[in-house]
């Protein structure tokens, strides 16, 4: 009889947003009134930029004519997308990130998780905690990683844990690792990188021939001028990270679907023959191999992010999440309640009152104000006792939920 | 050093398609008032159906709205979608298949490949030679394989020869094998299965506890009413087949991206400890992970293929194809070529003439008719001396290409 991968035999029941959306689907079945605001998982609620959409129906229409009709595109995107990316999001910044180095995916999600198979299977691998659940059920899925403990920790990762106590910022490993998750501004915290700790982790990661997989998924919310928005603009950092990037927040895209990923050309792994091989190669023939590109109407709609038009009203988004932010921030502050994050990322990150778990919490605050967050614990055994809540949603749900909250809580 | 995932130098050089297009390019640039005509790669040519872009602009618009906005949809795709496709692909022809068995994705390359993440490493392996590529590529790269001796074949594989010898059918194996490719109708040689072929291989796959990944990306092309669509048309199916299927070469999606694999809940694989693990819940997991789902957009353009404007226009479609497939045969015929295929689907798959090779008949063909087709030898070892010629381009197209190749070869 054909095997299965037991691998996945070892991972916990749910992925933390099932979980939260039976016990949301429970509640509301049993309370069919209640009007529900939900600030949980990250998910965006504004309108796609006119921009994107005027490019889209252009392009919807190019494909009603043979002459302007898209079959398969390049399966590393199309190169009018990856200049404008390189030149707009790279090259500004000081970085020296060409369009040949960009790769063009449906989302980050996927490529996290597609990233480790051009790895090998023996690399020690880091993870903060709490930590974005994608990294590390991936590696579960890989055969990377033992059994879960108690706490949802996998045996064989080394987690970093980031909170309060070192001011969330994520500590260099004491041992040897050779793949590094880092995501700033954070996921779910909040927090942000400053130069100097990107330098000390692209320092790290060159002293041992480490690669860091670094998340930017949330840069465009950074409002500090002093912040990197990018690792590569750290020095170094072409030689040991991969940097993933979405259109799905800045611009709403996470029902539309965009993302990419960018490997230097100058970055390399180590065969079991000791030489060293460029990973590039390696990533551009997975993506050949196992992908066939992004919808072409798509990539148009991503390419309008980077027009005067496009910039101008994904500005306008991210400024109307943002104010949600501060609002949160503010009124949780006034409840009495500690709050983390929310300047530079468009989540808070909540210390739950009374010490009340990250479930109990939940839990809590869906029986009593029928708003939906998403616990801590979900994101790691670190995030116990904190909760996240998310900015993406309309003012008048936001100020609402807040109404709600501050009434119930007061700490 | 990061290590690298070392399977991934086994690899042959190139891709097939890079090949063939570095050729074309080398003689393009020698040579650049030639007017070539490709019927190499088998992308389609011809505009999107009406139907489907009417769908994607009212998709669109609907993005511009917060009240009809969509974020994240379901990973597995949406419910209307997979209802619309199990009714008229499956349930119409009496396969016995749910919506919620219907996983919606953006391209049947990346489920062929992605599909073996939930498979064991130690399960045997059965492709067809000729083989599109990309089972075995993928296999190669998750390190099911050895290396490739001087034809082309990865040690570890079994290979079933389907040639003019075998009258294109895939011989059962005489071993024992876990996991098997059948792609029908076929590609590259055009070539079907009958209902008691398939059912041969459904009895052999229960008998052994083996799945069958099939592949029915050209089932539209079928004219012969008694030749099934589904591996699910056969009893016992559900037992031991994944289905994999593709708005591309019927609605012409191959640069707008929808693609479905059809999983049964009753399908099962075994664990280490010997148990029975549902194959559902593990690619249940495995897309609720990895893959964020399809665009809204396109997902509604998939949808309106099964309208009623949208059936008409694929038929339609699709019937022009197939009329550059019979022209092409008859043609090639004609010439005195042995040609195979091009009935049930939109491959041609011709003997080389003269002996010669299937990459100095592409060489041949390119130099002396500036028209581009595929060796046959790029798709395995028992495709030396054949040649892929496909029905994806203008009628005018088509008929000059073989007005110049019938004027060059009279066998």
């Amino acid at each position: 009889m054909a095997t299965i991968n037991d691998n996945y035999l070892k991972l916990k029941a749910g992925y933390l947003f099932p979980e939260i959306a039976r016990r949301v689907k429970a509640f509301a079945d049993a309370n069919p009134d209640a009007k529900m605001i939900r600030l949980g998982i990250g998910d965006v609620t504004e309108p796609l930029p006119d921009a994107c959409r005027a490019a889209m129906i252009k392009a919807v229409d190019e494909m009603g004519d043979r002459t302007t009709f898209k079959g398969y595109g390049p399966e590393q995107g199309y190169e009018w997308l990856r200049q404008a990316i390189a030149t707009h999001d790279f090259q500004s910044r000081g970085c020296d990130i060409s369009a040949d180095e960009i790769f063009i995916s449906d989302g980050s999600k996927c490529d996290c998780g597609n990233i480790l198979d051009i790895f090998g299977n023996d690399n020690a691998i880091a993870v903060t905690d709490p930590v974005y659940p994608v990294y590390v059920d991936t590696n579960v899925m890989a055969g990377h990683t033992g059994d879960a403990n108690d706490q949802g920790e996998y045996g064989g990762l080394v987690y970093l844990p980031i909170t309060a106590e070192n001011n969330f910022t994520a500590p260099l490993p004491t041992q040897k690792v050779d793949l590094i998750y880092l995501c700033f501004p954070n996921n779910p915290t909040g927090a942000t990188a400053s130069r100097e700790h990107l330098q000390a982790w692209v320092d790290y990661a060159r002293a041992h021939g480490s690669i860091i997989f670094f998340d930017a998924a949330y840069e465009a919310f950074i409002t500090d001028p002093s912040i990197p928005h990018s690792i590569f603009e750290i020095e170094g950092a072409r030689d040991c990270a991969i940097e993933f990037r979405s259109f799905s927040k800045n611009a709403g895209f996470t029902g539309t679907r965009c993302a990419l990923t960018v490997v230097p050309k100058t970055l390399m792994g180590k065969a079991s023959d000791g030489s060293n091989v460029e990973l590039w190669k390696l990533w551009n023939r997975r993506q050949s191999t196992k992908f066939n590109g992004v919808s072409y109407i798509v990539q148009r709609g991503a390419e309008a992010v980077y027009s005067p038009e496009g910039q101008a009203q994904t500005r306008s988004l991210i400024d109307f999440y943002m104010e949600n932010a501060r609002i949160i921030r503010e009124q949780l502050n006034a409840a009495g309640l500690q709050v983390y994050g929310g300047i530079n990322a468009p989540y808070v990150w909540v210390k739950t009152p009374y010490g009340l778990s990250s479930w109990d919490f939940f839990d809590k605050l869906l029986h009593t104000c029928n708003v939906v967050g998403t616990p801590g614990s979900g994101f790691g055994a670190a995030g116990e006792g904190y909760f996240r809540i998310s900015a993406f949603n309309s003012r008048a749900n936001v100020e609402d939920a807040m109404t709600r909250i501050t009434a119930t809580f007061r700490v």
